[in-house]
C-alpha cells in the first residue's frame, strides 16, 4: 500500500514509524489546493487528509485513480463529495469524538466566563484598574450565581454533549437534557425542548447542524429562557438566529452568551456591544491531546483497520 | 437590644423581620464615613457594618460608647482596629466562609479562560473575526490543554482551598496540595510547596496575606514550574511578585496567569501586554448566593447568637 501524508503537521516521529509499517510513506507540509492533491494522489492507495486546508470534491476525487481510502482528520466529513466517493469506491474515514474532552470542557469554561463577567470584567481592567464593591449598584451588573446547585440544560446528548452532562453533574449541577431519541444518562433527566429551555440555568447545545436545527433557537425559544439564564454554543451558529440572539440579551430574555465560532458575525455586528457576549475563534477543540494525542492515534487506527480489512470509522 | 444596619443594600425584607424579633432597628443607606458612623452608633448596642465603605479605626470605636458588637458582612477583619475594640469590650464577628463556594468556582472559571485562550480569543474576535486552524503555526499561541487527567495544586487548604481541591477532584484532575499544617481531604496528595509548583499544570493560589506570604511566589519558584503551566491567584496580589511574574510569562517559564484583584496594577504595567493575562476586579465573591443569601443570613446568625448570649463568628 502506497500511503500519503497531505499536511504532516499533526504527525510526530512515532506516528511516522507506526505508519511504516503499514506501507510506502510519502509526506508533505503544504497540500492546500486541488492541483496539488490531485498530482500527489496518483498512484497512491491511501490518503491521510488535512480537511482544514483540502477539499476533497467531485474534481478532486474523479482523478485519483488509485484511491482506496482518504482518511479524515475531522469528525465533519461536509466537505467531501460522498457520492462521487461512492461511485468510486473510496471509503471514507472520520474521527469521531477526537475533541470530545476538550469541546465539553470549553463549553464548561465559556459558561464560567459568561456567568463570572470573566472576560468583560477582564477588559474594563484594562482600561482602568478597579475594585468591585457589592453595594455599587453600578457594579451589579458583575453579579454571577453559583454554580452548583444550579440546572445544567444540554441539548443534543451526542459524544460532547454527553461529556458536558457529566462535567455538570461533577460541579454540583442538575442537569437535564433534550436529545431526538431518548437516552439513559445516570443523573441527567430527560425533557422535550421547551422543558429544557423553561428550567435551566445555563443552556448548553450540542447539536449537528442540518435544516432541522438551522435556527433552532430563535424569538419564540428565548421568550421561554430565563431572564439570569445563560446560553453557550459551542455548536454550528446558525442553530441559534443571531438577530434573536441580540434581541433576546438587549430586552434581557436572557443575561448573557458564549458563542465559540463567531465567523459569521462581522465585527460591526451590534452583538459585539453588548457588555456579557463572550466570543471565542472556534477553540472548542484547540488542545494539545485534541490535535497532537487523538488526531494521530485516531488516524492510524483508521488506516491500520482498513489494511487488514476490517475498516473501523468509515462513514460511507 | 437597639440595632443599626449602617448599609441596608445587602438586607430584603424577611431579614429585616428576623432582626426585628432581636431588637429595635434603625437602617440607613450611606453611613459612608467616619462622622456618620459615629453620629448614627450613639446608643446603638450592635452594628451591621458595611466593610466596603466604613472603617472602624480607633477614632471610630472610641466614640460608639454603648457598642457591643460590631457585626461585619466579610470575612476579613483587616480595617478594625481589634485593640481599641478588645479596651472598650466590643466583640467583632465575622463570615468565615460566606463566598468560599463562589471564589472557588472563580478559580476554577479562571483556569478554563487562561488555558482555553478564552479572554484573549474573545479580544482578537472584538478586532476581527476569524477561525482557527490547527495546521497554522501562527495559531498554536490559541492551543491549550486537556484538564481531565492533568495535576491541579492547590496552595492553601482553608475553606475556599478544600472546595477548588474538590472541584479539581470532580473535574478529572489529579489534586495535590500544600497547606501549613497537614490536612486530609479524600483523594488530596500533600506535599511541600516546591514540590506542589513542579508537579503542578495549574497552580492556585488560597492563602491569607500575611508577612509569611508576601511574595511567597517569586523568581525561584516561577523556576520550578512547569513551561506549560498556568497559575491562578484569587487571593491578595502581594502574594506573587508582579515583575517577578510578569518576567516568567515573558520568558515562558509559565504559559499564563489568571489573577482576580489586580488593583495594584497600573493600567500601563506591560502585563497587560502579554497575551495569556486575565486580570478581573476582584469578582471572585460576586454571585448571587454570596452576597444576597449567605451574607445576610449569616450577619442574622451573628446577631441573633450574641443576643441569646452564644456568640458566634467572634474574632476578639
Amino acid at each position: 500500500m502506497k500511503i500519503a501524508i497531505l499536511n504532516e503537521c499533526f504527525f510526530k516521529q512515532g506516528h511516522i514509524d507506526r505508519l511504516k509499517k503499514l506501507g510506502e510513506i510519502v509526506s508533505y507540509k503544504d497540500t492546500d489546493n486541488e492541483e496539488k492533491t490531485i498530482h500527489r494522489l496518483q498512484n497512491i492507495d491511501i490518503a491521510i487528509a488535512d480537511q482544514f486546508i483540502a477539499k476533497f470534491n467531485k474534481n478532486v476525487l474523479e482523478n485519483v485513480k488509485k484511491l482506496k481510502l482518504l482518511a479524515l482528520n475531522t469528525t465533519s466529513f461536509a466537505y467531501v463529495d460522498l457520492k462521487t466517493a461512492n461511485a468510486r469506491g473510496i471509503k471514507v474515514s472520520n474521527l469521531p469524538g477526537f475533541s470530545k474532552q476538550s469541546v465539553a470542557e470549553f463549553a464548561i469554561g465559556l459558561m464560567f466566563a459568561v456567568n463570572r463577567k470573566i472576560a468583560f470584567g477582564d477588559r474594563f481592567m484594562r482600561e482602568a484598574p478597579f475594585e468591585l464593591d457589592p453595594g455599587n449598584k453600578d457594579h451589579q451588573k458583575f453579579i454571577g450565581f453559583d454554580i452548583k446547585g444550579k440546572t445544567l440544560g444540554v441539548i443534543g446528548l451526542g459524544n460532547i454533549g454527553t461529556v458536558v452532562a457529566q462535567l455538570g453533574l461533577s460541579l454540583g449541577m442538575n442537569v437535564v437534557a433534550f436529545n431526538r431519541s431518548s437516552k439513559k444518562i445516570r443523573g441527567v433527566k430527560m425533557l422535550n425542548l421547551n422543558e429544557v429551555l423553561k428550567v435551566s440555568d445555563v443552556i448548553s447545545i450540542h447539536l449537528a447542524l442540518n435544516s432541522d436545527t438551522k435556527n433552532l433557537i430563535s424569538n419564540e425559544e428565548f421568550e421561554l429562557m430565563k431572564p439570569n439564564s445563560i446560553l453557550i454554543n459551542t455548536a454550528q451558529p446558525e442553530i441559534v438566529n443571531t438577530e434573536a440572539l441580540y434581541n433576546a440579551i438587549k430586552s434581557n430574555k436572557i443575561s448573557g452568551v458564549g458563542i465559540d465560532i463567531g465567523t459569521m458575525i462581522k465585527t460591526d455586528h451590534p452583538l459585539f456591544k453588548l457588555e456579557n457576549v463572550v466570543i471565542t475563534p472556534h477553540a472548542g477543540s484547540f488542545t494539545e491531546e485534541s490535535f497532537f494525542v487523538n488526531l494521530p492515534r485516531m488516524i492510524i487506527e483508521n488506516v491500520e483497520s482498513f489494511v487488514k480489512g476490517k475498516p473501523i470509522n468509515v462513514v460511507n
